[in-house]
């Protein structure tokens, strides 16, 4: 087995540290209380997100001035609930459940993962979320990074390379003593483009029951794991 | 007592947060390996970290590229062992002298004094050092930071204002909800001069034993502590 020259690692938070579908659902929930007994808030949530890359997108291409991910959450959400006749939040309501994308809960297997992985690897995020998000869902759920990237100390969203060419800088590393992990694979390819080592990790439930969560292994990645427990495994094995 | 709204705590890490004298002190004795008996290394350590302001100001003058801080470390040593007549160090041993910057241990009080303080606020460095030696720095000491900014994500050294305003908008907070916490006082009256609230940490022996530290109280810091631990008993007292 070939021996990796990985000596950190930087992960994608949204949907591969997080499990956005299940907090954002539960918190919508919560926030309706009721008063929107027939909606289906998976598919809002689904829509939501989507919403979010088209809006993420169109930011991009305009090359303006940087735009928060919270803006770009909120300004996403009224569409997508005018069109599942959500009509009775009010405006305070409607920024409270933005504010759920920075709260997001881990998947059960990313504190243990990432304690073990600790010991042997410097542990960023490498996200789009803002800053002050990612910090806050860190300190929330415990997540032992030892730095933070995000796509706003960039200027751009992933997957524009400099952003990972950023990460590289700021961690005094080569492009291939680094590897880049996430559940989305256009994020890996294109720190992959640039000589990273990719770890994809499989996360079923991105998009929760019935979503369709892309979770084909493929041999074009360095590493492909169920979680980051099996991630740690495959990783320390090679050590 | 005035209450405080402080949500986030700034850190300097070269003197507050670590002890560079002794950390560099013994890693030049170590590697000088007594082929320099007479030489008096605790001056070496004041003039290297004099130099290191020295090119740093005049790095910051010339307003072109950024130049990392391992690179001005570097280049101020040569002149200073020069000084104190050590010439028996090949380029590799000053190169290794000058990794001492990126391993500094940390102050006895530093790690229960931040582990106590974070229950209540989120913690960041805002360092000079750059990124990677801030890490490295905080990975091998244990110190629990929940982000690191450094100089080298504003592309301007300490105390230029980009630097601070950088660091509070990555916190998504109003400056007043900042505390900076230096044992320099030109760091954190540059905070202060923008709105922070600011701690003044006393540092006796942040150039050894003799070595002149400016550690007097002032009014004109929101606090003034003896070290970390004294810092989370004054800051706990006011939340």
């Amino acid at each position: 087995m070939m021996k990796l020259v990985v000596q950190a690692l930087l992960f994608d938070v949204q949907g591969t540290a997080t499990d956005f579908h299940s907090t954002v659902c539960d918190e919508a929930r919560r926030i309706s209380a009721g008063r929107h007994p027939g909606v289906d808030w998976p598919d809002v949530v689904r829509r939501w997100r989507a919403g979010y890359f088209t809006t993420l997108k169109a930011a991009q291409g305009r090359g303006g001035g940087w735009v928060s991910v919270h803006t770009v959450y909120r300004d996403a959400l009224d569409a997508v609930l005018d069109e599942h006749g959500v009509s009775e939040l009010s405006d305070t309501e409607r920024e409270e459940l933005t504010l759920a994308w920075r709260r997001l809960r881990p998947w059960p297997d990313v504190v243990p993962g990432l304690t073990r992985l600790k010991s042997a690897f410097t542990l960023a995020t490498l996200s789009n979320a803002d800053v002050s998000a990612v910090i806050n869902i860190s300190k929330r759920a415990g997540l032992p990074w030892d730095a933070i990237f995000a796509a706003e100390m960039a200027g751009v969203f992933k997957p524009d390379p400099a952003i990972y060419r950023m990460a590289a800088t700021y961690l005094g590393l080569d492009h291939a003593e680094i590897m880049m992990v996430a559940s989305h694979k256009y994020d890996i390819r294109a720190a992959g483009d640039l000589g990273f080592r990719t770890a994809f990790v499989a996360r079923p439930l991105e998009f929760g029951v019935g979503g369709e969560a892309d979770v084909a292994y493929s041999d074009e990645f360095d590493i492909n794991a169920a979680d980051f427990l099996d991630l740690a495994d495959q990783l320390m094995a090679r050590l």
